[in-house]
């Protein structure tokens, strides 16, 4: 709305019909340059479609960014995620989401190398994207121009959609022209679909709608079991192979998607107000959660463990809501990342048709040791006669409460 | 230790060897009367064996009390810490922790009742259970005696209780000879194991340890379908069919046990400072949790939800150590119960093989409604210009951030 | 914006040049009935004069609303809010923040009354009142339609504001022409006032900023020592004399003045992103928030006053925010409400030159009692040898991670 | 208790009559060769009388250890602390808390050095000193024995005790031949009196009690006004004039007395589980707190400084309860240390009578500034169309909820 004065636009192109549609859209309206900026973040699409895409609507080459941040997302992003054990209301893993900042980020680093005054996202307006990728861009430049051509444009149907990307010239896919039965995000961490055939909480999503896994019913009836090795909160290696961050995700998703893990179904709250239903397939992200866990089990000390536990649930609300550039989030941040200095170590997993089983974890660290705690001279560090005084002075106060209550003929 | 004017003493007796050494060792020691309470948890054993061994171990009739509690666990202490959806470190389901404050409260009657003076318990000096037990009766009456037998007496083997057994001519069954290769403990909620054979956390738990649920890979190879009924927060009927808590909690065992659902292999970390290696199966619960959640996320707001899971785990802590009856886990209880008046409603699940699939979800009370987004006279609730302003707002702190660093030349 | 069908508009109305100009703004640009509501909160203004001001205005007797709320104020707001002990960002009491839900609850009651579809509010478009109305407006009656002249109309200046009241025959007073040097809000909790002279942080509150204080420096060279007595958490008498809530914050309001007590200089955060500075005073809050929290030491176990300690920011916060009518803030409530049931007793105070100490505190439910610590029988409640216990096997968990510490080296 | 074999002991040593006793006590109760540690802390008394009283009761030169902590004191742990605006149970300033750790790390660090096998400590059995200093060695040390003599002795009175202190020649001065009327702990950062004539909490504190303030009757009557400079959330200078931590604390400690601050009179909850009545006087930290909240107010986001409000009061209660050695409250340092960066500027006080007034503060890295809300090419940040829309969303959920109650016909 306000202000059409723009001269450069950093748009987030996938590609795409609807991504096509914003660019031209974006040229039409604001007569201004665009550049587009093409993502592998692993959602299993090639990229050079895009760039001969782009070439056909008339871009310049020097305005087509393509990049591969697959290993940046999962490094930077996806690990730090996981120290934390995060899980947006009790179950989600935030595929989504996490992917959001990283993307924001990488506009505004072409904007400020190209000069452009703008960037644009093909976020709808009633979702949480929209949030996300505008948080990320106003964070990281305060007055950059934000164009969100969904919450913009006068198109009333997708009819209307159709008509103007016929009258521009843009491919369409066949099965592009009527509106999808549902819509999907992917990224390398997981796949989610929402909206329409899926819109009613009480019917079941049907089977086509899953592309990452298969279903728990067809995956193999013998169990798979692997370790997965540790260090310092992140997962370095499967059965015993080192492998690099986005590597080692990618091989998590496969064992997850031929294992038929990682299917959730899910009514959420959005940021925006209302409810959603959505359906996720987070493959490896659901084998490598309880492994993370089981290594802190044995590595990290109560005290850690349960101030990270107690912590978790705001600091998964903060990436869903798009809040991972500000202060709170980073100051969570460096709280987790302080206690997974010792978070080293391995975790034997049972991989069995839908079903993630911790078998076993041993660590050079561990704090479950038979000989920690015996301490030196073979003085035991425990002694059960300690308990009675523990008990009582934890009593203390209760009994305290009982005396009054009785006193008072309660 | 300290004081043994114990004039008459309320055991918490099973009548297994163990509790029957004890009872001896009370009067023996003490030279006091012993009154046996023996409660029916849905440990899955008969108690009137316990009656007889009593009486042959000269407790007199009027001494003797049993009950049957399992309506009163499961629907005073079970569904209501459900309400919470409390998991201890992320996972344990705290069925040992849950029975041990009704048990607590149950001998403190039977003591207020008979005149009893004293309490004793036949936990031991390594664990929480001693420290939930003696909260309770603390809190419930503070001037009571707690005679703790594992804390005090001098038997250093197994062998020494033996002895003390023969001597007293408590019969003692072939197998109970030597020491267990684990220990278990069970009621309507769970079964838990630990010990011996399981105190090595890289090995696997053995197969032989599980008494609760058949393995997933024996269980059917086809999914069983379910819908529970929900009202204000407490699970009612099962496909449909009205049930009492503790009925209702059999058959999702039941139901559990079959299709190979609730093993849990953990290290956890307990009150009295060490960490120990579990093996739980909690074969309803496992399928309730995800249905009350499900219940939940279409009936709850999202303030509500999240207000919630952020105390989750400190609720979790509290029962876990002991603290059911104290003012800040009653605190919490008055907050959760306030939130599930509207929590009725049925969820579908499909139980497979170990997993538990929540499928689908529909209330009387839903917030998630085509309908209740859409406001009277075709006022639509939700324009989606109205997200500009939401985001910019939301946005505005932190492009004063980005501004400052800007300025500060960051 | 958006839609201008008003029938009729329930308009929170002070008398004052604003909103006079407000209600004709109203009148001529929805072509709407006005229903005007004047409510006497404590603001120290007579109501009278409104309603004639509002009959000048062409409001008809009948859609004239005047309340006296003070009663409701203190009793439904002020004082559940002061169980909670709350102050939003380590200090702020709260004054404007709980003053608005009630009246948008009125408002809501005189729109279901009078059949009107709207209601309007004063508030400007920077600031946090305008959420708190109309958050509370639409928790209360979804439907109904908002209006905030501040974001709707064209005024660009206060030139401009004058003329429309001059072409409309508003009564201009004399002082009100220019723009104010501060604004101000009162109620029987507070005065608060902000802008102009009070926008540079580094620069001291001018002196005829206050109004409802004299200055420490003014107060009288002795000490004034009072009494509060609290039931179940609420203040209900002073100096043994028993007042209804409205009284006694009025007394307490004048002790505060008259002893320079309540005067706050503070940058605070707003809901709406930005920060702004304020001068708040609240002679009344400041005695009391100390004697609650005192006599509070002696009734309340540690647990309880902990977990009230830690949920405050929280609690402060959504009250700041305006979610007043949030399931989030209802459910806190229970919590704290949970806790008071035993926070009766009295406290004794010293006001002296803007300061407040307690000096005594009795309760017939202390917690803090000589006795209460002895238990019966000459048995005594704290045997110092437990405390080696107890430290024991709270040192546990951190031996072990020295011993880890060690063995690595470290 | 247990077992005598000790061979070497570091004693906390102040060089009064208790401390010497215990000397004594150590020697002969468990003929070990006793090591002294005295340290300076603030407490106001000089160390070369405690020299030559150890040397006096036979402690060679090399077992005696002197040090000056003052600057380490502040830097490291009071500064630190006052990070995160500590303060337990909503008012205490935590002076003797935070002591304890220093003292038990010096106390470990001698041991190493001279190859003890224990330490002593002067803490009675019933207070929260003897938990904070043994949880700092058994941190540091996991192997250490600690000697509580305050625990393990048999005198039964302080007639029994005074006996001994005569049989062994240790001087008595005649004032400590009675019970104190109260017992004092003292350093840089505080006074802190207890017991006898302060155990009731009905009765005022007697005016002879304080030592470290004026009255603020006694103050003079006209205010002093003080600038405090912060960097990256630490004082470093008053007036513009720079000085080291503990010089600071000192003069600001002088500044306090002057003018009648820091008086709290207080009933708090000890760890060990009862209540206990205390007197503080904390006259720098009084001051020290406001000034670091309203540097704060201008230089921390929304963000950050709610997320520490919220985390506040369990920091605290680590502190109080002795935890400072352990993981949870090194994470939350490293969250409140994260937020400090920009935490730099100035702040104006007014002290007078008692009260801290801030009346001024302005930094370098001000995030409230007339420019920093306007952004470049004058667009401004705020547009207050902005907020109808941030309302709207914010709204969005309890418009459904009142939706749902009218439905429901609530």
């Amino acid at each position: 709305m306000a202000d059409k004065q723009v001269k450069k636009v950093v748009l987030a192109y996938s590609g795409g019909l609807d991504t096509s549609i914003i660019l031209k859209w974006l040229q039409t309206t604001y007569g201004c340059e665009v550049v587009t900026f093409t993502a592998d973040l692993g959602q299993g699409e090639e990229l050079e479609p895009a760039r001969r895409k782009a070439q056909l609507l008339g871009i310049r080459d020097e305005n087509i960014f393509i990049e591969d941040l697959r290993e940046e997302f999962v490094r930077d992003y996806v690990f730090p995620m996981f120290r934390a054990n995060a899980q947006y209301e009790g179950v989600y893993l935030l595929g989504t989401s996490i992917a959001r900042p990283l993307i924001a980020k990488k506009q505004i680093e072409i904007a400020e190398k190209v000069g452009a005054d703008a960037v644009a996202h093909g976020a709808t307006g009633k979702g949480n994207d929209q949030v996300r990728f505008e948080l990320g861009y106003y964070a990281l430049k305060p007055d950059i121009k934000v164009i969100a051509p969904w919450r913009e444009w006068d198109f009333r149907s997708r009819e209307a959609l159709i008509d103007f990307a016929e009258k521009h010239q843009i491919p369409i896919a066949k099965d592009k022209r009527g509106e999808a039965p549902f819509s999907v995000d992917a990224n390398l961490l997981h796949a989610s679909s929402e909206g329409k055939v899926l819109e009613d909480p009480a019917q079941e999503v049907p089977d086509y709608v899953y592309s990452r896994t298969l279903s728990p019913e067809e995956a193999p009836d013998r169990p798979t079991v692997i370790t997965i090795g540790f260090e310092r909160g992140d997962a370095v290696s499967i059965d015993g192979q080192r492998m690099s961050p986005a590597t080692l995700l990618a091989r998590l998703n496969q064992l997850g998607h031929d294992n038929g893990i990682g299917r959730l179904d899910l009514v959420e709250n959005r940021f925006v107000g209302m409810k959603s239903r959505g359906m996720y397939e987070t493959p490896g992200g659901t084998i490598l959660l309880p492994a993370h866990r089981a290594i802190e089990s044995i590595t990290l000390d109560r005290g850690a463990a349960h101030l990270k536990d107690e912590l978790m649930p705001r600091y998964a609300e903060l990436i869903y809501n798009g809040f991972w550039f500000s202060p709170e989030r980073e100051m969570l941040q460096a709280l987790i990342d302080r206690s997974q200095e010792m978070v080293t170590g391995e975790v034997r997993l049972k991989l069995y048709k839908g079903g993630v089983y911790v078998i076993g974890r041993q660590s050079p660290n561990t704090l479950y040791d038979q000989e920690l705690v015996t301490f030196e001279e073979g003085a035991v560090a425990y002694d059960h006669r300690d308990a009675a005084g523990f008990i009582k002075l934890n009593a203390l106060r209760l009994r305290t409460l009982g005396q009054r209550r009785k006193k008072l003929g309660g």
